[in-house]
């Protein structure tokens, strides 16, 4: 008989390091055991499970070819053992064996092992809120939740839910109650934005715009303080702000490793709680391994250390610790934190830094907002995609990118390739010049990669100068507040003149692209010029245009109309 | 007066280059001289401005804010100007002139420059046949050539077209021709499969049906060789086979850089005709820079030099040929050929090299197909994607990727993230640990492109075999030709069914996956097994447990029933 492997997890990491490792050693003695009676499921399809995309929680649990992935499936087709409902209680590292329990019979045993991975994934926070227990309170941390929320909304008693939580997985509930069940549903995220740390502000409005526009509640800035219960059941959450009326309340602010097996072996775990492994994701013990959303890994841009919750992520260290349990050399360096949503018919992802974490790590941070076509202009069917690309002033090095975009996989396509450069530590130069596949009905000549580097460079090098989004906003909601500020419009007169009309063109000006040459003596030289027009390119050729000529009180608004439109402010004359 | 920039050439790199120069040296003197009367157009989007899809030329000569590029926009937007129906005579590079013929009055007159840029593209390859020159006969070299087409097409008397040449441009014209005006098309290529040297034979074969399925007729191995002339016009082509009627032909044989000029002026001009150039995109004489397809590149795979004719790398090269220009340090360190192409609802790219060109340039390739998802299998809509990654055995080198999909960004995407990873010399590793960001709507948590250097891993560690796709084709065209082959069919056993009664259970056996570890001993050792499945996986994962039980006489068909299916051969029974 071969190596005895015990890999204690049995959804992500867990599975795929079990088949990686029986294929490299097929004497092995591989064992799974997981605490659930269901294992080996795509958790991130949960939302679409809910939302009746997909139809059943058995495809979630299926291969590409229909079958089951049950205990059957595994030993059958993987000769792999799995040991479902079956709770690993501790891990005696002297003697080599895993104390387990089973939950079915409440019988204890050991099970010993030559090499051990551990696969524990994460589990949601809760929120220590009263009526966190009441019932109709979930939260999305394995398939029996998801089934038992699914049953409750198909017995059509659900007509207000509240989701606690902007980040994806908060994001994407709050879509499968609204627009597959059209439940009036509430999103409350006690930061100022959606989606904070992962995207910066501009874009996460333009988010938060997009979901309100599909009527889904947004909240933000209030923190979730009590679940109302009446007669035990959930009825409404209590914000800091409002009492929002719920029939059920999902609760999405986070995961957390699930470390505790190994941090009571004796096993390093960070202070973050994540179980240290070094680049062959072996802990501390060298006879066992972690893999999956239990372990901290390096990011490859801030050099730092970090838990990186993915299902992505999990496979690829499954298969590095297997590989290694199974005598291959093989490296996980780490991880840029590639990051896709869909809400409704947007697009938004990231990779890299944003901007809050670039600015904490010390980076010295700027930005280039930009809104190509994210294909050619002429092409039937193009939409436009708003992008950021950040940077670090001193080094050029991208820090990172992120964009919202139409409901296509423009955007994903350029946050893939971004995160391929950033995983080599690219330079904007490096991203400038990144040769992205061309033809009209897929991209744009320059591609919209190549084009945000474009911008950084102009910015780095100073050729550039741009207003901040949010000051501009600030701006705009009081005008008076700096009246030595004018806009100048080089868009097309027609495009412009709403605007001119509401605001008058003391602060909206309009001066077409294609005059401001023959008649820029009449601009004021008193005023601090913000250059405004669909997408910032023109405005950044005006504005070199203006410095040469000396009407050098002059800035950017970045990203223009595009950003500015999507982004729906409530100044805005037109929609 | 700042610096005299002269530019030969007004259709990609050159506009570029100028808008660039003159943002950076805003004082500077940029001249543009193009003998056309059209410049600065997306010369890619002219299949699309044939088939209608974009309805005016203009589109293709307008900016994303609909203004035409004319001389007009030129001088008053950017201060650039721009001599039109102005030809380039030769260059006196002692007295630094451009010696010039204006095409509308025959004036001929002398430009002085302190830098000149040439920018002078491609032409297209003339067919030295009989009849080339007769009415109804065009190469796709210019917006002229292009009205002149569609206005045969919408005076409607064109019924039948050939097109000669099976690379990218003859493809989309015939694509052009066929669905949207209905024409009967040929499509004539000299070699034995489309999109020579740039994709490999399977997936040019499913490029090849489905141009087939959407009634293009392709002819493959036969050269054209007479276009038959009555009373001055085309009425047909000859090829090495046949005879095939034609109201119009269109030669899309390739393109050849202009570099005529160059080469007069005594610039170091390559033997494939490209003008040589530094990464500062600067000829051999120090005051003038070339870019775009007249210029060749270094390829970042093999190392030698090639003409890249793509628009989007003559944009690039274009800016940093300006950058360098004007003062800025700035490199374009070469290319990897990515490339992407719509054919009906197909769309196909490559980047890198493909098997031909590896083996020519001594690498010692092989090569992983594999066939997965595009997004979640469990997301509706999700469609497979058919991918073939090319690698050096002995350095784990990636060398290539190509791959066919269905009409939307997925194969794009993966091809776009390989070519960033190929610049910076990726090796399988790399590949595999790429951070693809996942979620159902738009990836697999094993991204496709991480799989197709999984098995690529596996091929190369030797613990995967493969049969090549041609020589299981010329099998099953002629089962008799090896008696001691047979196919193990590990997909379910209704999938199996039609194939074992076609062809019998002595070629072709079905034993399911989940069975085989119950029933290995029942197969046959006398025989050469080629296990089949629907994508490969599952047949790697039955060769490694056969070769563990001893019968290792097998081969696994990669890539499996998804990728055959798609290439269509006549043997099969199920479609």
């Amino acid at each position: 008989m071969g190596k005895r492997i015990v890999i204690i997890g049995g959804v992500a990491a867990g599975p795929k390091a079990a088949c990686r490792v029986k294929r490299c050693l097929p004497d092995a003695e591989v064992t799974i055991i997981d605490q659930d009676s269901l294992i080996s499921y795509g958790g991130c399809g949960i939302p679409y499970y809910i939302s009746g995309d997909v139809a059943d929680e058995k495809e979630l649990r299926s291969t590409s070819f229909h079958m089951l992935r049950d205990e059957y499936f595994f030993i059958k087709t993987k000769g792999i053992t799995t040991l479902t409902s079956t709770r690993a209680l501790a891990i005696d590292r002297k003697n080599k064996t895993v104390e387990i329990l089973d939950l079915k019979t409440a019988e204890k045993s050991h099970l010993g092992y030559d090499t051990l991975l551990l696969a524990t994934g994460s589990q949601p926070v809760a929120l220590a809120i009263p009526g966190s227990n009441a019932d109709g309170v979930f939260t999305i941390s394995d398939l029996h939740k998801a089934v038992a929320i699914k049953e409750r909304l198909g017995r059509g008693q659900i007509s207000k839910a509240v989701v606690i939580g902007g980040g994806a997985i908060g994001i994407e509930m709050a879509e499968a109650f609204t627009d597959l069940w059209g439940i009036e549903t509430a999103l409350v995220e006690y930061k100022e934005q959606l989606l904070p740390r992962i995207i910066d502000w501009p874009l996460a409005v333009i988010l938060q715009k997009h979901l309100r526009d599909h009527n889904v509640g947004v909240y933000l800035g209030e923190s979730a303080e009590e679940i109302v219960v009446d007669q035990g059941k959930a009825v409404a959450v209590r914000t800091s702000k409002r009492n929002l009326e719920a029939d059920i309340v999902v609760m999405a602010v986070g995961v957390k490793p699930r470390s505790e097996l190994a941090r009571d072996a004796g096993l390093l775990v960070s202070q973050a709680g994540g179980i240290v492994v070094n680049t062959r994701m072996q802990t501390s013990d060298p006879n066992i391994y972690a893999a999956g959303d239990c372990v901290e890994i390096a990011h490859l841009v801030s050099g730092k250390r970090f838990v990186a919750p993915f299902g992505s992520m999990a496979n690829k260290e499954g298969r590095v610790a297997a590989d290694n349990i199974a005598g291959i050399p093989s490296m996980f360096k780490g991880g840029v934190g590639s990051f896709i949503l869909k809400a409704f018919e947007l697009s938004i992802g990231a990779v890299g830094l944003s901007l809050e974490v670039a600015r904490e790590e010390g980076f010295d941070v700027d930005f280039s907002l930009s809104s190509p076509s994210d294909r050619a202009h002429f092409y039937p069917g193009q939409d436009i995609i708003c992008l950021s690309l950040l940077f670090d002033r001193r080094t050029r090095k991208v820090l990172g990118f992120q964009g919202t975009g139409p409901l296509n996989d423009a955007l994903s396509a350029r946050i893939d390739a971004a995160a391929v450069a950033l995983s080599s530590g690219a330079t904007i130069d490096d991203l400038a010049n990144v040769e992205m596949a061309y033809s009209p009905p897929f991209s744009t000549a320059i591609d919209p990669l190549n084009a945000a580097a474009y911008v950084a460079d102009n910015l780095c090098d100073g050729r550039m100068r741009q207003m901040r989004m949010e000051e501009f906003f600030d701006w705009m909601a009081d005008p008076s507040s700096h009246p030595d500020w004018q806009v100048l419009d080089v868009r097309h007169e027609k495009q412009a003149a709403p605007f001119v009309e509401k605001f008058g063109p003391a602060i909206w000006l309009s001066l077409p692209y294609d005059q401001v040459r023959d008649r820029y003596s009449l601009l004021p030289l008193d005023k601090k010029l913000i250059i405004f027009c669909n997408a910032g390119s023109r405005s950044y050729e005006i504005q070199v245009f203006l410095d040469f000529v000396g009407v050098t009180n002059n800035t950017v608004l970045p990203g223009g109309f595009n950003v500015i439109r999507r982004m729906g402010p409530e100044w805005l004359p037109v929609r």
